[in-house]
C-alpha cells in the first residue's frame, strides 16, 4: 500500500469524477449508485463491528462516511451535480418504506394503549415548538440583518425545526428490555414527523397577507383536515389490503404474491395522499398499522416471516442512505458559495435556532408529560431523543428554500446551510452522548419497571404485561388514563366482534401468536 | 354507476393528463408511479383470478393492461412525456432483480450438470441467429428502401432480435413437476439475454471500417473478454459477500443486516460491471449463484426464508412492471407521428424479423440439440419459448436507436416500432397458444420420464433424481454428457474440500436440505 497505490487510486477517482461531469444522465446515475451502494455495504459492515461501541451507532457511522466521501469529491472536482440534495429522493422514494416499516412493526397495543399521550408527545410538541421557533425567528432576524424573509419562510422554519429525528435514539433502545419507552419514543418520533409535514403542507398552502386571527383559524383547520383525510386514507387503504389478502385466500398460496401486494398497496397510500396533497406519512403509518393488524394475519407462515424481515430491512436501508446523504451534501458546493459571504450571520442563526428548538421541545414535553412526572429517567430520554433534527428537517428546507433550477438566493441559502449544520450537530454530537446516557439512566431506575421478557415468549403478551405492571404502578397516571382506557376497551370489543371476523385477524385467540414466527 | 360517474372520471383523467404537461418534474414522478403501483395491483389480483385459466398468464395480463392505459392516456391527452420508454429504468432498477432472482434460485446442480447444453442453447443460439437476422436484414432493407442504416445497426439489430423472453414461458412450467426441461428454458433463458447483451454491447464499440476478417475477429474477441471479466467479476463478488456473511457470524445475528448485504453486495455487482462498461447481467447472475451457493448457508434460518421470498417477490414485481410498460409504450406517440408514412414498409420489416429470427432460433436450436433429438416435446417446448421477444429486445433497441433528445431520424424510429410490434405479437399471440402447447405436449410423453417429487422433499434430492433418471434413460445424451460429468464431479471435489470450508455451505452433509425452509 505504498504511495504509487494512492496515486493510482486518486487518478482513478479524479478521472471517474471528471467522467461524471461529462456524461450522460445513464452513466452519471451507474457511478453514484455504484458509489452508495458501495458506502451502503461499507457502514452495515462497519456498523456491525462497532454494535458494542459506547459511541457509535449505525447513523453517527453513515453520516460521518458521508461526510468523508463528500469531502473527497470536493477536493477531487468542483463538480456539484453528484451531491446535490434531491428532496424528491427521500419524499418519494427513501421515506415510505422506514415509516410504513414504523406502523407495520409498532407493538399495537403498546401504541393505542398509550395513543392519548403519544399525540401529546408528538403532536402537541410540534405546534409549540414551531410556535416558539416562528415567534424566535420573527424576532431575531431582522435585529440579524436577515430581512428579505417572508411570514410563510418563518412559519415553515418553525415547522422544519420542530421535525425530530428519533431514529438514532430507537437503534440504542431494545423493544423487548424496555417496550413502553421504545413505543413512547417510537410513537412520538413518528407523529411527530407526520405533524411537522402536515404543518408544513398546511403553511405552504398559506396565503402571504400577514398572520391575523383568520390566517391563524384557517391553518388550524387546514391542519385538522390533513390529519384526517390522510389517516382515513391509510386506513382505508389498510383495511382493502388485508380484505383482498382474505378473499384471495383460495386454500393455496403464493407468497411472492402477498408479499408484492402488501408492498405495492402500502406504497399506493403514500404515494395516493401525495397525489392528493395531503400528508403520505401519515397515511402509509396508519395503512402500516393496519395491514399488521388485519392482513398480516391473513398470509401464509412464509409470508409472514418474509413481511416482517423483509419491510424491516428495506427500511434500515433506507434509513443508512439517508444519513450517507446527509453526509455527502454537507460539502454542497453551490450552497458554501452563497453562504461564506455571511458566514458569521448563519452560525449565530443556525445557534439560535438550536437552542429555540430545543427550550422550546422541552416546554412542550414538560407540559404534556406532567402525567408522567415520577417517570423522570423515561422523561429525560424523550426529551433528549427530541433534540435531535434530521432528514426530513432537511427535505423541508430544500422544498421550502430551493427553486427547480438550485437555490440562488443568499438567505435562502444560508437557512439550508443551517439547517444541514444542526442536523449535522444533532446527529453527530447529541447521537455520540445518548448511549452512555442511556447506559447511565435506565438500568437503575427503568428496568425493575419493566419485566424483561423471556426472548422466546410472544412480544405481544410481554408488552401487556409490561404496560399493566406499570398502570399498577403510577396511580396518577393510571387515573388520569382511565378515559383513554375506556376508548380502548371499547374499541376492543368493537374489533374483535366485527372487524377482525370480517378483515382477518381471528379471533382473540390467534392473538396472543400474533408476532411468534 | 351512470354516465355521470364516466364523465366525472373523465374529466378528472383530463385534469390529471394536463396536470403532468404542466407539473414539475416532482409531481409527474407522483403521478406516474401512483398510475403504475396501482396497475400492479390490480395485476396481481386479476393474475391470481386467471391463474388456472388456459390462456392468460401474468405477462400477457400486464401487457393487455398496459396498451389499455397507454390508449386511455393517448385519447385523454397527446403528452407522450409520461409513455416515453426510460431504458434507463429498465437497465439499472429492473432488470437487476429479475437476473440477480433468476441465479439465486435456478437449481445449482441441475444447472451445472446440463452446463454444456445450456451454454449451447444459449449462447451459440444467440450467435446463429444474430448472424442470420444481420444478414437477412442487410439483404432485404435496401430492397425495401430502408436505406441509411449502416452496418454497426445491422449487427445491432441481429442481437436484439436474438434476445429471447423466457420469462413468459416459465410461468407455466412447474419446477417441482418437470425440473429439467425448466432448468433448461430457465438456463437457456438467462444465458440468451446475457450473450445477446454482451454481443450487443461488443457491437456497439464496432467501428465503422465495413466488416471484414479483422474486425470479425475483434469483435469475437470483445466478446469473449466481455463475457469473461463479467463473469469473473460476479463470482468474486459472491465469494466476498458470502466470506463477509461467514466472518460476520459472531453468534450472534441480525436478519436485516444479512439481508440488506446480500442484496446490497448483488446491486454492487451490477453496477460495478455497468460502470466498467461490462455486462452486469452476467455478473448479476453468477453473482446470484455462488451467493445461494455459499452465502446462503451462513446466515441465520429466518434470513433464509427471508431471502428466498424476500428476491422473487422484488423480481416478480419488476417483471409485471416491465410488461406493463412496454404495454404503455405502444402508445408513444413520439414514434408512431414518424413512423405512420411508412407504415406498410415498417409491417413487412417486422414480419421479416419475426419470421427470419424465429427460423435462425429453430436452426440454432436444432443444431445445439443433436444429443436430446429423443426429447421432441422438450425441444418443441424450449424452441417455442425461444420466439418470444421481452423487454431486453426493446431496451436494446432503444438504447441502438434513440438519441438522448428522443428519436427524429424515421428510420430508427422505425425500427424502434418494429421491435415493439415484434415483442407485443410475440407476447400476446405465441404467449397465448404456450399453455395449451404445453398441456398438448408434456402429460404424455414428459411426466414418465421426470418422477413428481412429493411436495414435502428437498428440491434438490428431486432434482437429482430427475436428472439421474433422465441419464440413464438416454444412452446417446450419456455417452456425450461424460465430459461434462468429469468436468463436475471433479469440481464437485474441489468446492467440498476447499471453497465450502472457506466461504460457507459446510459439507456434503448440509446440502441435502439446501432449499428446505
Amino acid at each position: 500500500m505504498g504511495m504509487e497505490n494512492v496515486g493510482w487510486l486518486y487518478e482513478f477517482l479524479v478521472a471517474k469524477a471528471a467522467e461524471i461531469s461529462a456524461a450522460g444522465s445513464q452513466r452519471a446515475a451507474v457511478i453514484s449508485i455504484s458509489l452508495f451502494v458501495s458506502l451502503l455495504c461499507v457502514c452495515i459492515v462497519i456498523g456491525h463491528y462497532y454494535e458494542e461501541n459506547r459511541w457509535l451507532n449505525q447513523a453517527t457511522i453513515a453520516i460521518i462516511l458521508g461526510c468523508a466521501v463528500g469531502f473527497v469529491i470536493y477536493i477531487l472536482s468542483n463538480n456539484a451535480e453528484l451531491l446535490s440534495f434531491d428532496e424528491q429522493l427521500l419524499f418519494i422514494y427513501l421515506l415510505p418504506p422506514i415509516i410504513f416499516n414504523a406502523g407495520f412493526q409498532v407493538k399495537k397495543k403498546q401504541f393505542f394503549h398509550n395513543f392519548g399521550t403519544i399525540m401529546l408527545f408528538g403532536g402537541s410538541g410540534v405546534l409549540i415548538s414551531a410556535s416558539i421557533v416562528t415567534a424566535g425567528c420573527r424576532y431575531m432576524f431582522p435585529r440579524l440583518k436577515l430581512g428579505n424573509l417572508q411570514m410563510r419562510d418563518y412559519l415553515a422554519l418553525g415547522t422544519i425545526f420542530s421535525a425530530t429525528d428519533t431514529v438514532a435514539t430507537l437503534q440504542l433502545l431494545h423493544q423487548d428490555e424496555t417496550p413502553l419507552l421504545y413505543s413512547l419514543v417510537f410513537g412520538e418520533g413518528v407523529v411527530n414527523d407526520a405533524t411537522a409535514v402536515v404543518l408544513f403542507r398546511a403553511v405552504q398552502r398559506f396565503e402571504e397577507a400577514g398572520l391575523d386571527g383568520k390566517a391563524a383559524l384557517r391553518m388550524i383547520y387546514e391542519f385538522v383536515y390533513l390529519f384526517s383525510v390522510s389517516t382515513v386514507l391509510g386506513v382505508v387503504i389498510g383495511l382493502i389490503a388485508a380484505y383482498v389478502l382474505k378473499s384471495l385466500y383460495f386454500g393455496k398460496h403464493s407468497t411472492d404474491k402477498e408479499i408484492a401486494l402488501m408492498a405495492l398497496m402500502a406504497y399506493l397510500s403514500y404515494m395516493l395522499a401525495e397525489l392528493f396533497q395531503w400528508s403520505g406519512i401519515l397515511s402509509v403509518f396508519f395503512c402500516g398499522i393496519f395491514m399488521s393488524h388485519y392482513g398480516w394475519h391473513n398470509v401464509s407462515g412464509s409470508s409472514k416471516i418474509t413481511s416482517k424481515h423483509a419491510f424491516a430491512t428495506f427500511s434500515s436501508i433506507s434509513e443508512s442512505f439517508m444519513f450517507l446523504y446527509v453526509g455527502t451534501n454537507v460539502f454542497n458546493v453551490n450552497i458554501w458559495q452563497l453562504v461564506d459571504v455571511r458566514q458569521v450571520g448563519s452560525r449565530i442563526t443556525e445557534l439560535c435556532y438550536a437552542a429555540g428548538a430545543n427550550f422550546s421541545r422541552e416546554g412542550g414535553i414538560c407540559l404534556s408529560n406532567v402525567r408522567h412526572l415520577q417517570l423522570c429517567p423515561c422523561v429525560v430520554i424523550i426529551w433528549w431523543s427530541g433534540i435531535m433534527r434530521g432528514a426530513v428537517s432537511i427535505a423541508l428546507a430544500y422544498q421550502q428554500f430551493s427553486t427547480s433550477s438550485g437555490t440562488m438566493n443568499t438567505d435562502y441559502a444560508t437557512m439550508i446551510y443551517s439547517t444541514t449544520g444542526v442536523v449535522l450537530f444533532t446527529t453527530l454530537v447529541v447521537g455520540v452522548v445518548t448511549k452512555p446516557l442511556i447506559a447511565t439512566l435506565l438500568p437503575h431506575h427503568l428496568r425493575h419497571l419493566e419485566p424483561s421478557s423471556p426472548k422466546d415468549e410472544s412480544c405481544e403478551e410481554a408488552n401487556e404485561d409490561g404496560s399493566s405492571i406499570f398502570l399498577r404502578r403510577s396511580s396518577l397516571s393510571m387515573l388520569l388514563a382511565n378515559p383513554t382506557s375506556a376508548v380502548h376497551s371499547l374499541w376492543r370489543g368493537f374489533d374483535d366482534s366485527y372487524m377482525r371476523p370480517f378483515f382477518g385477524g381471528g379471533g382473540p385467540v390467534r392473538d396472543s401468536d400474533a408476532w411468534e414466527a
